[in-house]
């Protein structure tokens, strides 16, 4: 099968394209191609070279999504997307890359026709919901977004909703989780602190805290990122029936007990890394971010993620630090 | 103040027109001026026509929008659109009407800046929502349309929310249920017939019923309608909070209910022009259609509709008929 992926250059889109490139094959379907789309040149891979083509471009210009799925890619993981922050204060730049790529994307495949229908896994975030909020946040509670990217986002999904139901595409929208631990430098993304109390005592730094211990969250790991988007791209229709957008199960604790996993698993020295620095604005971001789900349908569709923050933690060890602590 | 109605010569439109003409003021604010527009010329209202101007036009065709506001009106009715028949069948025509359309006129008070922030009524409809439900649908339930038209809707009340929360526009989006009686001919909307078979035997003729006697829904007169959207532009910001989005107050009951209105309103004789012949495409539709709503945030903002059927029934008789049945 040929699988496309936008976004590949992001995190998410890497870890994904070496998960394929191992597997060789998408769900036992074996892959002969991948297309990897970004705005910024994708690395090209180490092994499968000769299958794999790369390519920078923008979705949201005239043509490049029409050029994207010409060769009629089987599966498409579509990733690509301007984060919170930046939709926040780049109003134009959001709903261009955010609203319109996705949209041509979908048009483009729409407009092949001639029974064309892929399987389009779309990535979509918990920022689709907006406060306030239940206790836990069930499968029915409505999406009313409090930034434009989480608009943005809600929109796309009903896009591959109606796409899907009209029969132009086989879309799955897969609400991720926070993504902990990003590899990588620390960022000024107000959520950046969950990886970086994480990442950087680990790797022998100090790491800021700006937020109460008390803080409680809803996070994956990259690893399970990936699971999401590979299972996802195996749900059959008839299994999702028409509400193709979901929330992805998650491991909900608090900061507190984020640091008491690092505790367990790196000892005290690496866990007094952690520096407290209260920050007012970060505090009043964050309150404002969903915490709690109950992602019952995803868990009845067969999604897994981690069981604790402990193995969340074990997880960005193996896989980014082999398996040592600084 | 100067009112803009989009969608001004549909039924709604008109209607909207003759109340504010005849109240010369909206929600006490005196009316100077008046502009009305659509894709078929908006007829001239026989009063105040020195305070008029109508202009036939497609707010989705470059330049409109930005012509609309260039008198920066102070309130804006968006009630342009493509009924659900026609978008369920032109895809194309149904995205660029409802959702270009909107998001060009939304553009085009953005771009104007300069603390330019109208007040923008948006009718939505119940169509936002898709089956399966639960016995009354809440304030919180998820938006999951089953019609290309329900999910241009929906797409309009996401962007009028981040708008207004971006402070371009002062939104309020009102989920309009099925209006009935609507005056005149029958239209492409597949829930044409809730009207058609309380009009037409009223007028001596005979009405064809597409579906099953047990079909419930969700209805309000034209003249709730207007008082919908007179009252929705004098919510404050304030009052409103970030949900901007509300479902309208309704008259919960089924065709057979309906039809028994009928006939303790204006006897056996007229009910019996009501010819069944059940159609299976507009059957599906209105099957995936909401029935039973708690509409309670509307009605603690104030929004008020008739008690029964029976006073939809008499609105008609009296609004449209001079009191008089056939």
């Amino acid at each position: 099968m040929h699988v496309l992926i936008t976004g590949a250059a992001g995190m998410i889109g890497r870890k994904l394209t070496e998960r394929l490139i191992t597997d060789r094959s998408l769900n036992t379907q074996p892959i002969e191609k991948l297309t990897l789309i970004d705005v910024v040149p994708p690395a090209r891979p180490a092994g499968f070279s000769d299958h794999v083509k790369t390519r920078a471009a923008d979705l949201a210009d005239p043509g490049v999504a029409e050029k994207a799925v010409s060769e009629r890619p089987d599966a498409i993981f579509h990733l690509a997307g301007v984060v919170s922050g930046e939709a926040e204060t780049d109003f134009e730049k959001g709903y261009r890359v955010n609203l319109d790529g996705t949209r041509a994307l979908l048009d483009a495949v729409r407009k092949t026709g001639d029974g064309y229908k892929p399987k389009f896994v779309f990535s979509s975030s918990i920022a689709v919901f907006g406060a306030p909020f239940p206790d836990a946040i069930g499968d029915e509670f409505h999406l009313t977004p409090l930034t434009s990217y989480g608009t943005q986002k809600a929109i796309c999904e009903l896009l591959l909703a109606d796409y899907t139901r009209r029969g132009f595409v086989e879309g799955v929208g897969i609400r991720l989780p926070s993504i902990v631990v990003r590899p990588g430098k620390p960022n000024k993304a107000a959520s950046g602190f969950f990886s970086g109390i994480i990442r950087e005592p680990l790797a022998g730094q100090e790491a800021v805290l700006p937020v109460e211990d008390s803080v409680l969250h809803w996070h994956a790991s990259p690893r399970s990122a990936v699971g999401f988007l590979t299972h996802a791209a195996g749900l059959s229709r008839a299994k999702l029936g028409d509400r193709v957008n979901l929330t992805m199960p998650g491991v909900c604790c608090t900061v507190g007990e984020q640091i008491a996993a690092l505790r367990r698993i790196a000892g005290d020295k690496v866990a007094a890394r952690i520096k407290r620095a209260p920050d007012e604005l970060v505090s009043r971001i964050v309150a404002g971010w969903p915490s709690r789900f109950d992602a019952r349908r995803a868990a009845e569709l067969g999604f897994t993620v981690e069981n604790s923050f402990d193995d969340i933690i074990r997880a960005h060890i193996e896989d980014e630090l082999g398996g040592k602590i600084a």
